[in-house]
């Protein structure tokens, strides 16, 4: 699925609560659910892992909703089988 | 772009550099983009908003990479057209 198709499934299953939550409660919520995600990496069979890598991608899709970002031309923009730092692909900065 | 392109991409870009930093870095990383996504909500230009979204999906993408989960398999299994709650689109949850 593009990443432009699952963020407006995300808008047909929760638009309307969302824009209720806010931009703040949005941004809350995914803060969490990266936490979630974090605790999951710390030995959580890999069924759980993979619904909190769910959550998070669900949230920051919600989040890009009710912020009007169309979340796939934000990613291809930045990032187009190229580092946006050093234009290689693979990338060669120094880190 | 489908996700699954996209997360390949990242891979072909940062996998060798992501594994290096690990799980706990790359997690880190991402709750640093999150915290930045957070900042530019608060009126940064629409430009860098949405280069802030951008590197949120890709540090998700990369930690996906190297943990070895399909995120957009993750995605479709939890949220496919209903609401994992309570079966619903739209979501009907009471919140």
């Amino acid at each position: 699925m593009h990443i432009r198709e699952f963020q407006e499934m995300m808008k047909h299953l929760y638009f309307r609560r969302d824009s209720a939550r806010g931009v703040k409660g949005a941004h809350d919520w995914l803060k969490d659910e990266v936490e979630e995600l974090g605790e999951a990496l710390n030995g959580a069979s890999r069924e759980e892992l993979e619904k909190e890598f769910a959550d998070v991608i669900a949230w920051l899709a919600s989040l890009a909703n009710i912020t009007g970002v169309d979340l796939e031309k934000a990613a291809l923009e930045k990032y187009n089988n190229q580092c946006p730092k050093c234009g290689r692909l693979p990338c060669e900065c120094k880190f």
